[in-house]
């Protein structure tokens, strides 16, 4: 399963992201992949965060509820949230907002 | 490599875009195989086009040249150009505009 998503990048916070991102925790890292998730990457375009992975597990809401649950996970998100901000589109209790794929060739 | 890109999707042909996109040409994926592209994904929103795909050739200047010299490539360029616009940073001779990695995890 591919996953395309956006959330707005607070500009006077950019920075930030970018080095967080540039040195990530290796807890993260490791969590995101015992999540099933791979082949992540995160893009910046004018105040908007794109991004793109691949999810490789059989269960997607229990994987990101596991996630969710981890403390380090947690400690890493309290650092981004200030960040980012949901866009408009968003539901109430979501942060990235999935996006529309129009094409895909393997 | 990995590219991330972004072009405008002018609204008006929003729909076109994504009818051409849903049923690409054969000839089309072919020659984007064949000049080293792989896992090739657009996705859409708010008006704005977002590809990621990943090169495995050698020579990536040389590979997009042999795709813009495909007449079957022209013709589809024909048919999806006037459904886009480059962005603002966009340089003259720019099409699709490569945006800034800020994160990854294989």
């Amino acid at each position: 399963m591919r996953v395309g998503q956006v959330i707005k990048l607070r500009p006077e916070y950019a920075e930030k992201y970018k080095e967080l991102h540039a040195n990530p925790w290796p807890e993260i890292d490791r969590m995101i992949k015992q999540c099933k998730i791979q082949n992540y990457s995160i893009y910046v375009f004018d105040g908007l965060l794109f991004s793109y992975f691949e999810y490789v597990g059989d269960d997607y809401e229990a994987d990101m509820a596991k996630m969710a649950a981890d403390p380090k996970t947690q400690e890493w998100w309290e650092l981004c949230k200030p960040c980012q901000q949901p866009i408009d589109a968003a539901g109430e209790n979501d942060w990235w907002y999935n996006i529309e794929e129009v094409y895909h060739l393997d």
